[in-house]
């Protein structure tokens, strides 16, 4: 078997949960190197649910877990019950739901928290010498979590202030390229921060998958 | 520009929708090969909404077009809307939105009947000429609406006898691989009819793709 990578969703949809093109590209490039994929979600209220095509917010509420299962064809664990043994590397992909309920950077901004079991899960990868890969938003959660961490978000100049405001360093990436920080075994690539469809996007995750095989 | 492709969407979810990872295979195959894509879907309550990580019915309802927004990013015409200008070829990933939604067959088998709206769009290609590309279980679609039509569920038995039944011809095909109807214009694939994860629907997606490109 191929090493696993625990792949982190926040929902299905980019504008309340994990971007959806984002989460497949990586899940294609994942495949093609010969991962195995453990799919896993916070058993949490979305911390919103919008109506993409008018992009509203609804006054429903949907279950981060049970929305994500979407995208991981039903087979994914509530994180509290991922352990250690399970994964050799974490993934975050994009969407709203990453600044929305992984933690509240698109609310909070600098001063955004993180949902507590993605806190412990990140603490726990880099503890135990495991690799971190993000793509689009996500970053923000890294820089959040983890002092220095070297990162991107592409090159959008407000977000990219942010990043520093947390004591992170951000690195403009074009959009078929990542960044890596050896040192803290973290790969990030700007996905929809900067693409302008789907093959843009899995060049990224191409990029991603292969920096982080260097990584083990 | 490119053709442009009416990529006709079923909701967001395998087991109710459109099949996630095929959507997704599908747009970045397009994407790389230069075509512009125009999402539609109809404006009903999806004939399910199931809880994807129990599998269970679920007695919320779903709007269709609503639920296709998040794979298309927000961007999305009601199928009513959807004008003969508007594209060059006709495309349906599949899922069991697809089966349900689309189509009555998941429940009723080759007796099913077709959404008229989805009917009047394939007829309409059909009669000008377009190709019309179909995965997974969406070319039980094509089989209820075309006769003669000559297409692939991958090798599933009951399928392909349903398939007959419904007057049309079915071809086992490998997962990596389309079937070509090159009298009535009209490509299909397996993805996970037969694929066991999303390198396969992608590569059987390339194949769709390219094949498609022939037959302008």
């Amino acid at each position: 078997m191929g090493k696993k990578i625990a792949f982190i969703l926040s929902g299905c949809g980019v504008k309340d949960g994990s971007e959806i093109h984002e989460a497949v590209a990586a899940l294609i490039a994942l495949d093609r190197a010969g991962y195995e994929v453990i799919f896993a979600a916070p058993d949490v209220e979305q911390a919103a649910t919008v109506d993409h095509r008018t992009a509203s917010a609804e006054s429903i509420t949907r279950n981060t877990l049970k929305e994500s299962a979407r995208i991981a064809r039903g087979n994914i664990l509530p994180l509290s019950e991922l352990r250690s043994e399970d994964y050799d590397a974490v993934m975050f992909p994009g969407g709203f739901g990453a600044a929305l309920t992984l933690c509240s950077f698109a609310v909070d901004g600098p001063e955004c928290s993180v949902n507590p079991e993605v806190e412990s899960l990140i603490n726990e990868a880099l503890q135990s010498g495991k690799p971190i890969a993000a793509m689009c938003i996500a970053p923000v959660i890294l820089a959040r979590t983890i002092p220095g961490a070297k990162l991107t978000i592409g090159s959008h100049p407000e977000t990219a202030d942010a990043i520093s405001a947390m004591g992170a360093v951000h690195v403009n990436c074009p959009v078929n390229e990542s960044v890596v920080d050896l040192e803290r075994k973290l790969v990030t690539t700007p996905a929809y921060m900067l693409a302008s469809g789907p093959a843009e996007v899995y060049e990224g995750a191409l990029s991603m998958v292969e920096e982080l095989g260097r990584l083990f």
